[in-house]
């Protein structure tokens, strides 16, 4: 019998094989990433490839007319029932003939690569833990009675090679009637990550299953409803934590639990709750039947973790911070009340890296990839708590550091979330110290034209965590704050904006008819204790490492998208650093949740990563309150951040010193 | 260093230990059952040894005072508080010192034999899934954090060399509160059948775990809660199926499944409450806290099995009887709302044979074991629906029967359940037709002195299964009824007691002030159904073994029990045979579910055992049918029953053919 050179692209894999080979088998034989549903039977056209014609110099071969088998009855009636793109051939039908080349389009691709949703986030190469297979099923014989599931598994085995598939209570009741609906063939759902059947569909089943992938936040719950096959965001939402009304940020949550008996079990049952109706929104959203989710990865902060999974949190809440677990987690999503997707759906929680530091921050070092890269890179994600990375290829570090809930809006007297009406962002005139700002909703700022007119609907309701890091930076930088973060007297600064306010200032950012916006001194108090900390766990990792610099500053969080690295470097948010280097990294949590929801190495990758990163616990680090002391300072008391004083100069001002002086007197 | 020789006994082991060496080492190292909870830290007391004295010639040794090291502190403390009996010692805490035999106690093998609870019980060996073991675990180090269950893990594979232990989420909820406890010190219950952490206790735990062996029967669920490391029953008891109220038997069952959408539902929660409502009635009588249940073993026939695990059994009530699953089960015991026993309790389900031939066919296998023996055995658990098994060492054939209720009492016209005041024991005078008889809950003969008052208390109020064979194949004996059946006329039989009933007779058993209590034709005829039925089923295999006799017969089920072995025959419900070979083996399903429940080992053999069984289909094999029309005469229409007839004569009578011819011309 002839050989023939068979060459897939992209991956140039080639070899020889006899006439009549089915593309598919050399394929496999090949290992050549080609889909399939159906196993070779010609009804799932997901093996679909396109023969070249003619020469192709590079690979030394030149493919004649015929090089594949014609058309055989299959292909036909699947043409005519469905559509076979001009050139596509199915290639569990085709057959070798003669040398080819076979292109494998990006759709017959298992592992194709995803389309981005936003500029920065990492591609992600599908790898998808949840596979459809369709199988044929002997029917039950009286002569050898066996179980509709074992032969199903016999089915799964002797048809696709997997062995020993749980299957969990409640799908075992759907067995019989599906075999019996298909007729004996069946489109299964497995998740391989789990080695478990996790849906069952009668006949084939050709619409893409969907998984959740879930950041689970102490304020907001963001999801993104994906494709499992092509990794597409079908539909992605959020809501609030309902957890809020239990407690605005973690340590009032562990309190809570500890102050009421069994209110540990209230929260877990409000978040469990929140979980499933956002499944049911997104599903809706996206139009799918909400049966069709068979997976969810979630990720989060080791309060959320435990409030999750129904662990009381009370041990979060003191030294030595221990958590109940700390490995990734595979779950039946019905056991933690996500009982509206498919009634074998998963759930996979990445692993948490220490009592502080989360699966939310693992998912950050998964999305941001640190360990892959020669730079020194400081990751650190702004929230409630700030979970801050540091490192590269080398080593990895990673502490917890508790900033409050101040860069989120609480705490500051015009505070508020970022919605349409907040201020977003700030500039004062270092002359005239008169400020000009945007709110979310216009991309006008205050002295344009139509600014009026453009925020009419939202109103000026307030500032939004960027927009107090912007007023308080520019405050700094226009001669209004101090060094020390007090805020100069009208006649200090020469603007009537500045009134006096008890014993204090405040600086008048806008004045409506029925409101004020001002940034008042104990606003600049709580963004200098909550950028204290933030810098504080970053110099204390950097400490660990044995370095003054680093490389690159990555801001990930969905408020740490809407920075501006300037402000956050001239209130000495973050160390000093080339001003190119620092970027964001949009929800990096969010994308490392997908990640690991399309891409099932990365969940063996992250757990693996995740036993290395060397955790430094900023509660009882002695160095972590210096350094907090030393970071009160704007931008801070010691550090001399060169780049950033390359770039402006920052007002030699000092407010007040006489107060001071009052109060060393007491 | 000297070496010495040490043996234990009763293994007869023995090894060379140098001095110094303690005995629980010396015993885990050549492999001897000695218990130990505590790992060596001579606090539990489960690895006591009795170490022998003098001269043991047959051993070859000779022990000398001073053959084992001095009590130590450890003993000394144990002692005091506790006690020690006299000239015993604590394995982990005595080091040999020179040549010695130690007895190991049977309170210190694990693999000890359970103390039989009916002489007919086979024994049974622990060997149980469920073991304790103490740890001590690392306490939390903020420098090298992770989780409470992972250092719980670690312990456990450093201590105690177990490793990758599952553990539910509704026990992680109790790691942490349990570690702190017992001050880092927990005893953890390990099912070592499913590798997984079943319980959690603070300290040591000295008080053993229990178990549930429940046969769960379309009728009645009886259960034993049996502790698992000594296997003792500590209570029995059972409850009606409360499935009841939706159908006598099976067929009604599923049928009632078939009528009503959702039914299946309902029995299924109707069957798990009950369960959990028998589970803490039976720990309340044995005064335990029904959290110290930590596993079940559970057996049924098919129908129930599937309405147990939530499947709709529609596919058991029709050719080809396919069940829903076959293999061996474990699960939850909150999956299938066995919510009020140990959080993570698990239950062990044992496989069916095929789809009328369930886990309590595969438990009377396992409990008679008929593959372990040559003589070739016929099994039959006699219920609504009959399991028959026939085989021996070389082969084993099962099959179901459905043989009707009337053998427990049902459709009888004075039938009852067995219960105080249903007659038992029946036996007619051959000459005056005068019948005597006895009812449950007294020894005495209804002829003999005291009778009337011995049942004054539960009356005479109806018959048993085993009362109604025993009328039936008396009233055979005594001439009252023919070969066919039939009940013969006061003139034919010569008695006042035969009484015309419609168009045939009835033969008066009992006459009280209210209530008479008499057989009637329907009663015969529905006996005549059942048994031809069960003999149809034992001979259909017979017929399969090619074989026309068998060389024992063992009556299982709790009803086998009360039936004696010749008046069975006699009606022919039993294919001939020496009457001495035919024996009872009490509840041989619920038997079979206590040694699973105890013996680890076990489960694998019955799962490699039911693989093995050729499962015969009654329902449709067209030889049952003609086995069933032979079988309905008494006892037979063309089997000889020489073995009966050489212990009896039946009379030659024969009634009422006329009746026969008319309705042959209609």
């Amino acid at each position: 019998m002839t050989d023939h050179h068979v060459i897939f692209m992209p991956s140039g894999k080639r070899g020889r094989f006899a006439t009549g080979t089915p593309v598919l088998t050399a394929a496999r034989q090949l290992g050549v990433d080609l889909d399939s549903v159906c196993g070779g039977r010609g009804i799932c056209s997901k093996c679909q490839v396109q023969p070249g014609e003619g020469s192709f110099p590079k690979l030394g071969v030149t493919v004649s007319p015929g090089a594949l088998s014609e058309f055989n009855a299959v292909e036909r009636r699947y043409d005519e029932k469905r559509g076979l793109k001009p050139g596509r051939r199915l290639g569990c039908q085709a057959t070798v003939q003669g040398d080819v080349v076979i292109d494998v389009p990006p759709e017959s691709q298992v592992h194709r690569q995803v389309v981005r949703k936003a500029a920065s986030d990492k591609p992600i190469v599908m790898d998808p833990a949840t596979r459809l297979h369709f199988v044929t099923v002997e029917e039950p014989d009286m002569d050898a009675p066996s179980g509709d599931l074992e032969r199903l598994r016999d089915a799964l085995e002797s048809q696709w090679g997997l062995n020993g598939l749980e299957i969990a209570l409640p799908l075992l009741r759907q067995v019989q009637p599906v075999l019996r609906a298909g007729n004996w063939q069946v489109t299964v759902a497995v998740n391989h990550d789990e080695n478990r059947i996790t849906a069952l569909f009668p006949g084939l089943r050709e619409t893409p299953l969907l998984g959740l992938a879930i950041d689970l936040g102490s304020t907001t719950i963001a999801a993104h409803l994906c494709d499992l096959s092509t990794g597409e965001v079908r539909a992605s939402g959020g809501m609030m934590n309902p957890q809020i009304r239990f407690g605005e940020d973690l340590m009032s949550r562990v309190s809570y639990s500890m102050m009421n008996p069994g209110g540990d079990l209230e929260m877990t049952a409000a978040v469990r709750q929140a979980l499933d109706a956002l499944a049911v929104e997104l599903a809706t959203e996206a139009g799918i039947p909400s049966g069709d989710i068979v997976e969810a990865v979630i990720v989060c902060n080791p309060v959320m973790h435990h409030l999750l999974l129904g662990v009381d949190p009370v041990e979060l809440g003191q030294s030595p911070f221990a958590l109940a677990t700390s490995d990734a987690l595979r779950l039946a999503a019905s056991d933690i009340g996500l009982t509206s997707i498919a009634d074998g759906a998963r759930v996979y929680v990445l692993p948490c890296i220490a009592g502080h530091v989360g699966a939310d921050a693992a998912a950050v070092a998964l999305a941001e990839a640190p360990d892959q890269a020669d730079p020194l890179t400081l990751i650190v994600d702004v929230g409630t708590n700030a979970e801050i990375i540091l490192g590269n290829r080398e080593r990895l570090l990673a502490c917890s550091s508790p900033t409050g809930p101040a860069f989120e809006g609480a705490q500051i007297s015009a505070g508020q979330r970022a919605a349409p009406g907040a201020i977003e962002r700030v500039q004062i005139d270092p002359v005239t110290k008169e400020p000009r700002f945007r709110v979310i909703g216009s991309e006008l700022w205050s002295d344009e034209d139509g600014f009026a007119e453009a925020t009419k609907a939202s109103g000026i309701t307030g500032i939004c965590g960027s927009g107090i890091i912007e007023a308080v930076a520019e405050m700094r930088m226009a001669g209004i704050v101090d060094a020390k973060g007090l805020i100069g007297s009208p006649a200090q600064v020469g603007s009537s904006r500045l009134e006096l306010d008890g014993r204090t200032h405040s600086y008048l950012l806008w004045e409506g008819d029925d409101r004020r916006i001002q940034v008042t001194q104990n606003d600049i108090r709580a963004i200098q204790l909550a950028k204290s900390a933030l810098y504080a766990g970053a110099r204390l990792l950097m400490d660990e490492a044995g370095v003054d610099t680093v490389d690159k500053i990555t801001l990930a969080g969905a408020f740490g998208a809407h920075i501006s690295p300037k402000h956050a470097m001239v209130l000495g948010m973050i160390p000093d650093a080339d001003l190119t280097a620092v970027t964001s990294a949009g929800n990096a949590a969010g994308h490392g949740a997908r990640i690991a929801l399309c891409n099932r190495a990365a969940r063996a990758h992250i757990e693996g990563l995740v036993r290395r990163i060397e955790k430094i616990e900023t509660a009882v680090a002695p160095r972590f309150q210096e350094h907090f002391v030393a970071a009160n300072a704007i931008p801070h008391a010691t550090a001399p951040f060169p780049h950033l004083m390359a770039e402006l100069t920052l007002p030699d001002v000092s407010w007040n010193t006489a107060s001071e002086g009052r109060r060393r007197r007491r």
